[in-house]
């Protein structure tokens, strides 16, 4: 793509110093636009990021035989009346239609899901079934001041799962904590497993996939020696200072902390209050166990810019940057060069590189520079008078640069994809 | 995919035979599940068919230049003040937050998108510039009862340009409209090109592709010797017998159609109600003229089942197929046609083609054939104690089968493909 081209464009100055920092970043290099407080527009850019977190969540879900579906975002109330739901969620949308129909904005899809999979669970043999979707989510906040991190409109991944026994939910559900591991890993991101309350949706301890960032809302306490990690925000059983519960290697340190995801055994809270039962090996009639996974999708694109950035701009990781490399033309309107810049952006395209090439005419060197620094595509490309037949490498990352061959440049690149 | 490890499952009977053709097949394939009247779940099967549509439509919008975003559901009532909307369009579904602000329910996204080019077109150099979205969107519909062809939450594409003079709008209103043509015949529809009023939209002439189906809700008047066709509900200057004011040729004929598609010359409605503004090559302050294109895609899926189905059941397109093979074992339990069955499944999935493989051993080869039919994937493939090293292969759509080696059948999908 050529920044020319592109709809979106970076701003000069930041907007308001005083919003988070994803806000400001993400709307300064232009990736998202606020519409209103926690309802955010995806720009082409933003769209790249958005949909390459999906898909390298969606790759996980399926490597753990969960099944893509999509459930809708407006229910009748009588879905939420059945749970509860429509009285004690005090963050559900509520809407009436013209001939005065009740309607909740989904704020979950539990009630759907459970609903749903009484159509095609009835046996044991239909169990251990998993299916997820990534959809929209609505959340009447008080308050919206985090960016994309905590929107009233906000992408997530739901994985729900049924179980005709507690051992093989069990089983399932340490599966299901493993590939949220390797989700974060490949998003770069390192998210510790946090013991938290159920909330609203189980009495049972709920895992929270917590990263340590100064823009996240949680508080947890953790250990430095071991992976114990715990929300104090909602469990108030240990203090700062004291001795690890699980290692006791270590005293307990806190932090901030942002939740990406979450783990739930739901037991037969749903299936019970939606009437899903099976017929279990005995021929008796028997409620499943159920599980539900989410990841914020949306929330994990601005955790990841809270995570990589300088006072320049995003520092995306490979697997979700919007462009694998921003090729930078600084000629000052030689021919030669914007030609040599033209001949690179084809090779590096034709080779299969996501490229973004900024071929302004019009704008300084220094003015380009900065943009690439704002934007974050991981490797930076320049090709100047200076470069000849070859190009000038940078990583986003760290500091030097290299001149070498485009040759030399793709198959740096390759290796890094293998 | 094995049928026996697919979520959905087919049902043994048809529901409600009132239902329109769209929503009986959908639902007793089990590609949907309806949530309320107009609101629906996409299971695995239905998604597959869903997002192939998209990913059509997706194409043909990238050739034309359309660069992808994505606007939020929500929006504040501001918004839809601006343009007159929010006391004018009766199916826009309005919500009060807890704090007493007003949001309107995304029913299209002229308010949004031009905000949102606001920040980014302020010279004749921004444009023509396009973008466009894949987004569901919602109607206060009085009723709702023609399947998944008129929902109150439903997915559309969004197409929105802007232009500097009429003259560069004219070039793009004729590729817009020739992108339509190849998505609609890609997706196997023959659509009308039909003249309309604009609506709400504008007061110029718009255009609707229409697709002569007896499930429609338009009525149109079109003629069989040239490409004449305009809607009689909007426009009511011609009647049926009249001679074609195109061709002449013939006489006008009515027809009941399905709309799957519009294009609408916005002129400056939208850029003067937004004070969207740009500086044209004399340095005189100008609005830009805008066009707003829409393909209904979970609408077109409910066409094409319309469009493509016997009394046996759904006969997919190969452009939107779930699968492009059915493959069925009838063994009756033996374990040799089990495992060459088995063989074929991975030779097939391997070479890259999407198979469905009905491995179940307890189910009657009588009805394992008409869950074939039921689901309507192109090409069915038997493997039976007859087959040998040969399989069975027949067509959907056609009532022959022949016996070949897989490798002949590979050959023959590829063609097909190319």
């Amino acid at each position: 793509m050529k920044y020319s081209q592109l709809f979106s464009k970076t701003l000069k100055t930041a907007p308001n110093a005083t919003d988070t920092v994803n806000h400001r970043l993400l709307v300064q290099a232009g990736f998202v636009r606020q519409v209103m407080a926690g309802v955010y527009t995806y720009t082409p850019l933003g769209l790249r990021v958005l949909n390459k977190i999906s898909q390298i969540v969606r790759e996980e879900m399926d490597k753990i035989g969960g099944q893509e579906v999509l459930m809708p975002l407006m229910h009748p109330s009588s879905l939420w009346k059945k749970s509860g739901g429509w009285d004690k969620v005090d963050v559900l949308f509520k809407l009436k239609s013209r001939t005065g129909k009740d309607y909740a904005l989904a704020v979950s899809h539990e009630e759907t899901v459970t609903t749903l999979a009484r159509e095609f669970i009835h046996s044991y043999k239909d169990m251990p079934m998993s299916i997820y979707h990534i959809q929209w989510k609505f959340r009447d906040e008080l308050r919206s001041k985090s960016g994309i991190m905590r929107g009233r409109e906000f992408l997530m991944k739901d994985l729900y799962s049924w179980h005709a026994t507690q051992a093989d939910f069990d089983v399932f559900y340490a599966k299901a904590k493993a590939a949220y591991l390797r989700v974060f890993e490949r998003l770069g991101l390192t998210a510790k497993v946090t013991e938290a309350s159920g909330g609203a949706f189980t009495e049972k301890v709920s895992y929270e996939f917590e990263v340590l960032s100064e823009a996240g809302e949680a508080n947890i306490l953790y250990c430095q020696m071991c992976d114990y990690c715990v929300n104090v925000d909602d469990i108030k059983t240990y203090h700062e200072g004291d001795d690890c519960p699980k290692c006791g290697k270590d005293k307990l340190r806190p932090a901030k902390a942002a939740e990406v995801g979450n783990v739930f055994d739901l037991g037969q809270k749903y299936t019970k209050a939606f009437d899903l039962t099976f017929i279990d090996e005995k021929g008796e009639k028997k409620y499943p166990i159920m599980g539900c996974y989410g990841i914020g999708i949306s929330r994990t694109m601005g955790v990841l810019v809270e995570t990589f950035h300088d006072e320049r701009g995003i520092i995306w990781p490979r697997g979700v940057a919007p462009f694998e490399v921003q090729l930078v033309s600084i000629g000052g309107g030689s021919a030669e060069v914007e030609e040599r810049a033209e001949a690179v952006y084809k090779e590096l395209t034709q080779a299969g590189v996501e490229v973004l090439f900024d071929d302004r005419a019009e704008v300084s060197a220094g003015a380009k520079l900065a943009d690439a620094d704002l934007i974050g595509c991981p490797t930076r490309v320049i090709v100047s008078e200076k470069t000849g037949m070859q190009v000038e490498v940078k990583k986003r990352s760290e500091k030097d640069s290299t001149l070498m061959e485009v040759n030399e440049l793709l198959k740096k690149l390759q290796t890094l994809k293998d």
